[in-house]
């Protein structure tokens, strides 16, 4: 059931540990659950418990760590061996005595590397403080190292069977973003309209079915187009408002967002308005969009363009995406904004999202794509980029 | 857009500043999305990014910390007043030099309790270790305490409108699980008996929408069945195998979940008697549990009911559940296992799931109950128990 070539994973352990090599890590222990499934394929809904991945230098494989009733879930989805497979007790648990850690902790000093340079993720979800104080408990004589988005960097540039599951997300995400404004009408529920959407995100397509998105769809209406991360209710459509969707297709978790925008009657000025400068500064930005400029270059490109307007966004525009699990498809290592100086390379895949949300008007249009020597490739095809009127 | 009375609200607080004050704790700093909401109604899609709720014992209401593009959700969502919604620039958001607790000990310095006792959610997803050694790093003077759970057994009783949403959950749950049952079948793609699932979740009933679950349709099918946190794939449904289902009704965040066992063609002996042991059981345990108990108990009694046989479940057999977001609709205050002393309460509501999951046969089946004075109230009626063979 892996979902890659097992020399695809070999390839991204070796670039894990080269890095590892060079920020003087040893033992590198990892909870996200994207950075888990990239080095191990490992795939399942456990990470409300806490679980890990462990990489050593001096150790070919990786050894994935979690609760025993999932241990055969990662016999299913992973390349490990079943010695490389270790599973703690139901006690560990949500205890109020023992901590998961522990458990992690007893097999590094098995291992032998309690005296070794140990790096966590310490700032990603589902590693907490109190993970770390059990660790330094328990290992008093290792010297513990931040490898926070270690492997994320190694996560920045995809392969070609990546991009092909990101192409296939994307060829969902334009059947998601049809069902959606083929849902959303005046006396239609919010959440009607946001079943529509997740069963075409679900379902994907003929050839193959979809994934769950890291995150669920937004859905901003009325005033709540001042703001981003809302979702549906029950109350239903109205003559003369706008809806914000922030969606995606999924394809064994990779994802390609899409966000449109509807308007429901007769569009205001200013919301027209908006549409056009927003989507041609887009363009604009697109067009600059290639292998070799930077994050802070994109940006300032953005900023121009929409210059000659008094739109401001305050927010970064775009971030990269691929590989993830719930709360979010963003891959944290990059932001196109002022000071981020990451020089774009062919196969980083972002996230273009140049919204605004403010009190007066909210909009959104975006583009997911991978970027290419001379320039950008988009995921989401052709669909059209405008406002869409009903 | 408040979904509770402001009272209930502010009973809320009350409790837990009397739970603060019992435990020596000034100023509390919660980052778990349930307990935000459950203290002010804040709702977003937006604890991917660092947020909180401050709740300060020298001060009524609390005050709401998060994105400046999330403070309009505040505005909208929760009862606080716009001086107790603070917001922090774009540029903190994942950034190598700026980190949002900063500004989270900024707002602690400005109110004059940067010398308090503060509590913090140790081991919370979301409140990550480096947001420790920041809040630290800012407020040297500061004692810090863990409040982990703290808020949560506030959460363990619920009120008379809290189990009022859950039972409007538990209608939820219930077409949902028809849904599936209905959907699963002989050459239908696992994907497509999800997207049928997720669309009754959200989609709810006539009267009242649904919400998304802080977990995805689980499903495992064939060796599948000897693990437990499994989503779906594209490949078909075969004649001669089982699907254990963990699904949810949600509504407005709080969920009923339901969990069904369904075998295309004919089942094995083997399955037909595991489910027989594991319902008889499940009807002994349910008919012991009453207000007075203690979780233990509960689970010692299962244990006895199943002695007869030769299986043997080695994970707690029921937790806590109610409000919640992803990744986990479990309210991680107590277990139904050895060890645990906590007497249940009228109106404490339990996902019961006695279910196991070997290499030999996978079985699950479940009942959401709320606790009362002579004994428990089923959220799913009278939904049947037993194994569905199609």
């Amino acid at each position: 059931m892996l979902n890659f070539d097992i020399n695809e994973y070999r390839d991204r352990i070796k670039k894990t540990k080269k890095r590892m090599e060079t920020e003087g890590i040893d033992v590198l222990f990892i909870s996200l659950p994207a950075n888990m499934n990239y080095l191990t394929g490992y795939d399942g809904w456990s990470f409300y418990v806490h679980q890990g991945v462990i990489v050593s230098l001096d150790k070919e494989d990786p050894i994935w760590i979690g609760r025993d009733m999932d241990a055969n879930g990662a016999r299913i989805t992973t390349f490990l061996k079943d010695e490389d497979i270790r599973s703690y007790a139901d006690d560990y648990v949500q205890s109020k005595t023992k901590h998961p850690m522990q458990f992690v902790a007893d097999i590094i000093k098995e291992k032998g590397w309690s005296n070794k340079t140990i790096a966590v993720e310490m700032d990603q979800y589902y590693f907490t403080h109190r993970c770390y104080l059990e660790l330094e408990k328990a290992l008093p004589k290792a010297k513990f190292k931040d490898g926070n988005l270690l492997v994320n960097m190694v996560r920045m540039i995809k392969s070609e069977k990546e991009i092909e599951f990101m192409k296939r997300a994307g060829k969902i995400a334009v059947k998601v973003m049809r069902a959606a404004i083929d849902s959303v009408n005046v006396g239609v529920r919010e959440c009607d309209a946001a079943a529509d959407i997740s069963y075409a995100q679900i379902k994907g397509t003929e050839e193959y079915g979809g994934d769950y998105p890291a995150v669920v769809p937004l859905m901003m209406t009325g005033e709540g187009t001042s703001t981003v991360h809302l979702t549906w209710s029950d109350r239903k459509f109205e003559n003369n408002e706008p809806i914000l969707l922030e969606l995606s297709g999924v394809y064994k978790h990779y994802h390609a967002p899409i966000a449109r925008t509807i308007y429901l009657g007769t569009p205001p000025k200013i919301m027209r308005e908006t549409a056009d400068v927003i989507i041609d500064g887009l363009a604009k930005t697109l067009e600059f969009i290639k292998s070799g400029v930077t994050c802070e270059e994109v940006e300032a490109k953005w900023r121009e363009a929409i210059s000659h307007s008094n739109i401001v966004k305050k927010s970064r525009m775009a971030y990269p995406m691929g590989l993830n699990y719930p709360p979010d498809w963003g891959e944290q290592t990059m932001s196109m904004r002022p000071g981020d100086k990451t020089v774009l390379k062919p196969n980083m895949t972002f996230h273009v999202l140049p919204a605004i949300w403010t009190k007066e008007v909210g909009f959104e249009v975006d583009d997911s794509i991978r970027i290419t020597e001379s320039g950008y490739e988009s995921l989401l095809g052709d669909f059209p980029m405008g406002l869409f009127i009903k």
